[in-house]
């Protein structure tokens, strides 16, 4: 069958397929300080690395009718530093209170009752117990094309500073999954853990 | 511990953590045409969805010293068109195959024993068998930093024009991950397999 996204009804689908096909993404949970001070935590999925050396990686936020931003993105734009912090399975509960709809200047880390560590490159706090957080300073944001209902999302686009690894989550010098289960976001109200993995070598290694 | 990836040895790491912290990363499967007809199909994991209304996506394809490009890309730079394939559990071989380093105007369908079948609004083929493969016009690509060694990634950010998805793999007007087993890019030569699957309900549902 062929549609486009609006369309997806009349092809027999209940839901926009675009999340449950892109999938799985990672999950960005996002660091933020506000030029008052206020701290913001809050996850997002439409997120990846863009290049590994310059490190830099994007997250998509979206930007309601009038232009108003979610608090990450205003806190970005005003400071131009953020921190990505990791979630594995051990957060989840708190990333997911994170994600609540909070006023601007609540801050997520209370709510979901994490530990703020300072950052070595940036002013932005880190979550305590995460298995590791990558420093960025904001390298661009692009506007990308607003819809009908005049909403659109804004790509912010980072340069990692600085990355920091919980020393418990490495074994050999590599990154042991099964020490923090990242967990990942699908379609629906799904979400993954990472456990069922497989190595390959590519033909040009 | 604290570190840049260039200096990741010195921290104890054997690598470049930042691909196996991005994680896990969903795989873009890449069919593109280029000005004289030539085809070329590549896997891509610095890949995302962007914008949900309007549905767009992008992926990163590094570009080397002097500016030689990637087949895709220069596809896409010259057609403005390309298609994004899901790689399932029995699409991985292909995949892994048509990730090899052939010549421009080799095509990577026919190494890997794929059928092309014709898109509806683009040019591009799509990979027969596939899950679901979404058809994209370019919106615009943008050239990151380059590195000391003149290398750098350029960001590909299409709009999606049309979606085509197995009926194969609908279940109850959602799509069933367990009809085709999403397959996903990890760090070192880790690939995973979406199969551990939980739900939940965000605050704000």
């Amino acid at each position: 069958m062929f549609f486009l996204p609006m369309q997806h009804k009349a092809a027999g689908l209940s839901h926009n397929p675009l999340k449950a096909i892109v999938s799985p993404r990672p999950i960005a949970w996002v660091s933020s300080r506000g030029a008052d001070g206020s701290i913001n935590l809050a996850p997002y999925s439409f997120f990846n690395a863009v290049s590994e050396d310059p490190a830099m990686l994007f997250f998509s936020a979206e930007v309601l009718a009038g232009g108003q931003r979610k608090d990450s993105l205003r806190n970005i734009e005003e400071t131009g530093e953020f921190t990505v912090n990791v979630v594995g399975e051990a957060q989840f509960d708190a990333m997911n209170i994170s994600s609540g709809n909070f006023p601007y200047g609540d801050n997520e880390f209370i709510h979901a009752g994490l530990e703020m560590v300072a950052s070595e490159t940036v002013a932005t706090p880190r979550v305590g117990g995460a298995a590791a957080a990558m420093e960025c300073k904001l390298h661009d944001t692009i506007q990308l094309p607003r819809n009908s209902d005049d909403r659109g999302y804004v790509m912010v686009i980072g340069t990692i500073t600085g990355i920091h690894v919980d020393d418990d989550v490495v074994v050999d010098g590599k990154i042991a999954y099964d020490r923090f289960v990242p967990v990942s976001r699908l379609g629906y109200r799904d979400y993954g853990r990472v456990t069922d993995i497989f190595e390959a070598v590519r033909p040009s290694d």
